[in-house]
């Protein structure tokens, strides 16, 4: 018995969440603000989040001014015109710089991200008390369960959970968004194609499902801070196996391109 | 004045469209389907269309038994098990064969898509009447455009198309769709980090917007043939100037991974 295909899907801005602070309850804040539209959180939806905003929950902020540069962090620094703080703090979250041309830094983050600066922010941190760079979640697999379960026991609805960030990539212009962390969606999730019309043997597409519902919020999100960083995705539906983002993180062994 | 934020975001299935001939008319299959559902395309609408449609629509199949094979051609297909004549339509197709590795032959398209097979796709088609495979728009922007003025006359409304297909991409496990041919949507979108929060520097980003929809928009689509090939995308708005699909293609002398 195959699921019908979706109708609808609708993607529904989360307004008023306040700046987000280490240690805030981000469950509350974000059933707090959707009640305020007079909207509530229904089975199936699935919450999508900026990992700017789970980041800060987790107080993930560096202070580079307790970095010690390494010779190598100085070399790459002095090569692409940034802080070596700050290249150092990229080589503390990375296990390898995948490419160095210009300013950028490609770097692979432990977790296997494939992305520029380890994923370390320095846009829209508050300056005042020093030089503060915010750091990916520890584990976004991991924020991105909690917050799903947190959500759940307030909301009384089974919902899904994404924490988004945006990727340059290769060969093609522009960063578009990716699941960093999942939890209750079928991240990753192979679509057999089936009925063929024709008789051919069938065959197994691997679809980065995730990928594509962090994509469909991020037109909503805007720059996360003033912009819009959650985002419930309304009427998605599947009957693949739910497995976190860590799935769409390809090995390098298995890498044509690095 | 800025716009403000998106606060909602639609995306609606087209059913009922029948199997596309070539010479059909895509508009009229689309704007017909649509009125059966009792809805019709309002100004601003995003129309996404599965690229196997507007190939099939335009005609763009080719006869393997027509095709002669090189002797690279020969070579690649005894590498990666394929026939010769379907290297070699991949080759015709192609600018550069950037990687092969087991089965898989990833080249650049001479319109600069870097993809599995040029996009040749083999599935889904009637082999009835021979080895048959179906190639990709001879130009997906121009095909976007054609569709888009056809939707807008017939419908009266001012709407935007975006042509999209799946690729798969280093470093992420998962096919994602992409927009291979878009006319009246900003495909790419500078977004300005504006405005700080903290007075730093404002930096530029570009968005891939169209890739974006493309994604989003595949989330409904299942696979095109027998799924839902057109997805209307209702509720995105911006001002960011319209440019065609084509400025998602990084050269390759602009690429670090090429």
């Amino acid at each position: 018995m195959t699921r019908p295909p979706l109708k609808a899907l609708q993607l529904l801005a989360v307004a008023g969440l306040p700046l987000v602070e280490p240690g805030d309850d981000l469950a509350d804040l974000i059933t707090t603000a959707i009640a305020k539209q007079g909207d509530a959180l229904h089975d199936g939806d699935i919450v999508v989040i900026a990992q700017k905003v789970v980041s800060k929950s987790e107080g993930r902020y560096l202070m580079l001014a307790s970095v010690a540069a390494s010779p190598q962090a100085r070399e790459l620094a002095a090569r692409t015109g940034k802080r070596p703080e700050y290249v150092e703090a990229i080589l503390s979250e990375s296990d390898e710089i995948v490419r160095c041309k210009g300013e950028l830094i490609i770097a692979a983050h432990r977790l296997g991200y494939v992305m520029a600066n380890a994923g370390i922010d320095e846009s829209n941190i508050d300056q005042q008390d020093g030089d503060k760079v915010l750091l990916l979640p520890e584990n976004p697999d991991a924020s991105a369960a909690t917050l799903r379960r947190d959500l759940c026991a307030r909301s009384g609805a089974e919902v899904g959970v994404i924490v988004n960030d945006s990727f340059g990539r290769p060969f093609r212009n522009g960063v578009v968004s990716v699941a960093l962390g999942a939890d209750g969606v079928p991240s990753l999730s192979s679509q057999i194609t089936m009925p063929d019309l024709f008789g051919r043997p069938l065959k197994v597409t691997e679809v980065a499902i995730a990928d594509q519902i962090a994509s469909a919020a991020s037109l909503l999100m805007g720059e996360a801070d003033e912009g819009q960083p959650v985002i419930v995705v309304r009427g998605f539906a599947s009957d693949a196996p739910r497995c976190p983002a860590s799935t769409l993180v390809r090995p390098k062994s298995r890498d044509m391109f690095r």
